[in-house]
C-alpha cells in the first residue's frame, strides 16, 4: 500500500517549497494530497497559484505524513489556523512524520511544542520563535525523532529527498535524486 | 524600467523547473509573465495544477527573454507549437535571450535552430535530438550568446540565478542566492 502525504497552503505560501515537495514525493510515488488552508485555489508569496486537491476540512485522515511550506505570510496563516493544529496534534500523537520548511517550523510547529527538546532547523532568524528546549542547528535538513525541518527554497529539494528516504527508504530516494540530477 | 519575461506553460510541464523560474524571477524584480499556450488553468506533469497569467495568444510581445521549462509532454508541446516558435523566433532575430531547460532545449530549441553552431546542455540523453553542429556539453547551466540552457530539475534554482545575473546583473543574482539559501 502505498504511503500517503499531506501538504497544506495558504495563500502566501513559498511556491518553490511547497511545489518541490509535491513534485518530488509524487516521483517516489507517495499518494501527496495537497490541501488548501481555505480555498481550492491558493496564491503564493510570488503570484503563483495552484489549485489543491481538497480543501483541508475535507482531507481525510490517515496520513503518514504532513507537511508545511515557509512563505509569509503563509506560515503565519497555518500557524493560526487551529484545523492545522488539530491535525499536527493528532499527528504527533500517533508518532507520524510532521516536516515544516523555512518560517514553518518556527511559525507553525515551535508554538504549538511540536519542536520541545528537538533538534529543529528553519530559515536563519526565525529561531527566535523556537522554545528554550529546542536546540537550533543549521544543517540543511534535520531529523530528529518524527519531525523533519529545512532552512529555506534552496534547501526544498535535499527536504524533500529527506522525506522521501525517511518515509520510503533510501533506494527510492537515490532513484528520484538520480532523475533529477541533484546533487 | 523593469526588465520583462515571459515563461511559456503546456499541458505536462515539469512544475519544479517552471515555478522555480516564476518565482526566483519575480524575487529579482523581472516582471515575469506566465503564459498558458492554450489555456489559463495548465496541469504539469506531476498533477500539479497552476495558474497562467495569460494564454499565449494575448500575451503581447517585448519581451527581453523568453523561457521554456522541461517536462514530458509538456516540451513535446511547446516544439509542436507554431505560436511557440514563432515568439522564439522573433525574439532570436532581435537578439534577445532565449532559456530553456532539461527537455526544452532538446525538443523546443534545436528543432528549429536556435542552437545552431552553439554549445547547450539538456537532459541527459535528449542531446540526440540537437545538431551536427550544436557541442553538448554537461554543465548544469550553459549560456552561449543569446541562449541559455539547463539540465534538469535538480539545476532549476541554478538556471534561475543564472536567467538573474544575464538579465539584471550578478549583485541582483546574489542578493537573490543568499535570501534563498541557495549554493
Amino acid at each position: 500500500m502505498s504511503k500517503k502525504a499531506i501538504i497544506v497552503l495558504a495563500e502566501g505560501f513559498e511556491e518553490i517549497e511547497a511545489v518541490t515537495v509535491i513534485d518530488i514525493l509524487r516521483r517516489a510515488g507517495i499518494e501527496t494530497t495537497v490541501a488548501g488552508l481555505d480555498d481550492l485555489s491558493v496564491q503564493g508569496s510570488h503570484g503563483i497559484t495552484v489549485s489543491a486537491d481538497v480543501k483541508l476540512d475535507t482531507a481525510g485522515s490517515d496520513f503518514d505524513i504532513c507537511i508545511f511550506p515557509g512563505g509569509m505570510p503563509g506560515a503565519t496563516h497555518l500557524g493560526c489556523s487551529e484545523k492545522v493544529q488539530a491535525l499536527i496534534e493528532t499527528m504527533n500523537k500517533d508518532k507520524k512524520i510532521i516536516a515544516a520548511i523555512c518560517a514553518a517550523p518556527a511559525m507553525v510547529l515551535a508554538p504549538i511544542g511540536i519542536l520541545k527538546n528537538k533538534k529543529a532547523t528553519c530559515f536563519p532568524g526565525m529561531q527566535k520563535h523556537f522554545e528554550e528546549s529546542t536546540t537550533y542547528v543549521t544543517d540543511n535538513v534535520v531529523t530528529d525523532g518524527n519531525v523533519i525541518t529545512s532552512r529555506g527554497t534552496g534547501t526544498a529539494l535535499a527536504f524533500s529527498l529527506a522525506i522521501v528516504e525517511k518515509i520510503i527508504g533510501e533506494e527510492t530516494a537515490d532513484k528520484v535524486r538520480k532523475a533529477t540530477l541533484a546533487n
